[in-house]
């Protein structure tokens, strides 16, 4: 039935293939939304209805085309199945449900790819044409449908390959001519994402969208690199800040940044990252104070520096730290030795240790 | 192959089966990882060893479970080939795949089970037992491996079903005793989830662990209730603070929350919301600066009320608002007007308009 079908996998692996393949059922299943068969039965139950209306097989199948790849069908998926019938009903006595352009903002999360969520992928394999830059890992992009349209928009820093005017433009452009418009960005949509730029301009232009978050790089970094943002011995709070703002200066809320019990994180921070260091300790902050760099996290190319943020400059240069980049404030910076657990390069043997 | 398959599917739904079955096999294929392909090619290169050293099938059938359920296959599907390879060569070897204990802590976001994120997925159909709390959805707990012991370890306000230090005991002791045992956090396990305390413990007693952060509250509620936690002309930071603390008291860093471009969410903020309005007002902040309370955010039961900080504890009390509810404050809540998207109580015709 597809391509990577288990039980193909099963046979080619000999002694293993009765485990790979049960392994796989059983994964699979849970990968099908329960949903699903609900909108069969659903849909069955308009089988009569629709032949009544199209007496073409392929007037029908364009129809249920339209129906599944639309708001319907993810109606019907996010349980508002009285909403999905009611929609069902008219658009059949219309024949209005084609054709309706829309924009899907998702976050794709910090860069490994297992750490996308469920309504990303799906949405990833609607869309007819994406919109994608420069933080979007390449093993993500794998996964958007395969016959889809991708439009590299940029965002080098300074130095965007396509304005933000020109994206919000080209959005709006692709959705009125009807297109399933998916915009992939980097982490979090709505945090540091100008998401919302985005979309008021959609909304200005009565363009229907949906926005789907995703793990933000604070989250994925974190986790992958055992520092809790948050830990009732260390840290009530956390606040991220961006040493990236849109005048291209680092003019921060700097007292908010010197509170103690409170970590600090900082997006896109490595151009500034004199300014931030001295700027800290100018305000009253201890040069000891900790400080993490999380380059890459998530990926198999994730390096972790722990320092302080007196050394935090002297660090970047040093090991040429590039661009993904994540800075990380605070006394739960210290824990990262001892929670740390994703080593990408084992050279151990963790499965039998 | 599998209960829900999609050609049986499909069969039942009349006139839409071709397209349906379509669309389920192009998403089936997505959904599984392409890793598995290189996992089943590596598995087959080792089919003569096994069968060299297990004569017996049963045991050559143990020897895979061990293999498939522990930490090489996880390996493999992280792209760490040359460690699994070495691993497997070791497990092989030395018969020691079997029996390692692990602890999985993972965020189950914040409610719609769509944003859980495929390594959830996976290792929630990994684990044999399943520590969970208040804060996960059913719809999640139902995505969970059959026939995986459940614990509920509660977490209500001031009345903890199971203390903090019993948990982390009975992670250590299950773990101990070769399970592998799932902990699910809604949200963020790093972000106000006492993920660290957790791990600190099973770190201390040298159990194995990894750590798989969620959509926390914050970036769920803010794109399902179309409000930007940071955007360029209202926000340029966000902070994160929690309402409630481990002492019991609102005692929080008030001058850190009173800073102009910049959004505060506070989790868990019922209960000191008068404290909450009262304190930021009396810091200097004015009382008309606009707040936002999600309620039940990402589920079918979102409810978002706009208002002001002044107004905070009113709008609670007259809407009978109770947990879960995050609060956001500062400029970028007006937007809600303009950007909000999802709306799952419909009443219109979104599919047809």
């Amino acid at each position: 039935i597809i391509d990577r079908d288990p039980v193909q996998i099963a046979i080619s692996t000999g002694g293993a293939s009765p485990v790979l393949a049960r392994l796989l059922r059983t994964r699979l299943e849970t990968l099908i939304p329960a949903a699903y068969g609900r909108m069969a039965e659903v849909m069955g139950s308009f089988r009569e209805q629709v032949q009544a209306r199209f007496t073409g097989i392929n007037q029908r199948r364009r129809f249920w085309e339209d129906i599944l790849h639309g708001p319907i069908a993810e109606m019907m998926l996010a349980g508002q199945e009285k909403a999905a019938i009611e929609s069902l009903e008219y658009a059949l006595e219309h024949n209005v449900a084609s054709h309706q352009g829309e924009v899907y903002l998702v976050g794709a999360g910090p860069g490994d790819p297992d750490l996308l969520t469920f309504r990303a992928v799906r949405l990833m394999q609607q869309a007819e044409v994406v919109l994608y830059d420069r933080l979007v890992a390449p093993a993500i992009l794998e996964m958007v449908r395969r016959d889809a349209d991708l439009i590299y928009v940029g965002k080098q820093k300074n130095n965007h390959a396509m304005p933000q005017e020109e994206i919000n433009a080209l959005l709006v452009k692709l959705a009125k001519e009807g297109k399933r418009v998916l915009r992939l960005k980097g982490g979090d949509p709505f945090i540091f994402g100008r998401g919302g730029e985005e979309i008021d301009t959609l909304s200005e232009e009565g363009v229907a969208f949906q926005i789907v978050p995703g793990i933000t790089a604070a989250a994925g970094c974190a986790s992958y690199a055992g520092i809790p943002l948050t830990h009732r011995d260390y840290a009530q709070s956390c606040v991220f800040i961006t040493g990236h703002l849109k005048d291209g200066s680092v003019e921060l809320n700097w007292d908010a940044l010197i509170h103690p019990h409170q970590t600090v994180v900082v997006y896109m921070g490595l151009t500034g990252i004199k300014s931030l260091s001295a700027g800290l300790i100018g305000r009253g902050l201890s040069p000891d104070k900790p400080a993490a760099l999380v380059s890459k996290g998530t990926t198999r190319e994730q390096e972790v520096f722990v320092t302080t943020i007196g050394e935090l400059p002297k660090v970047v240069e040093e090991n040429n730290i590039s661009a993904p980049t994540l800075i990380i404030i605070g006394e739960v910076v210290t824990l990262h030795g001892k929670l740390s657990w994703f080593k990408p390069a084992l050279e151990s043997h963790p499965g039998t240790k």
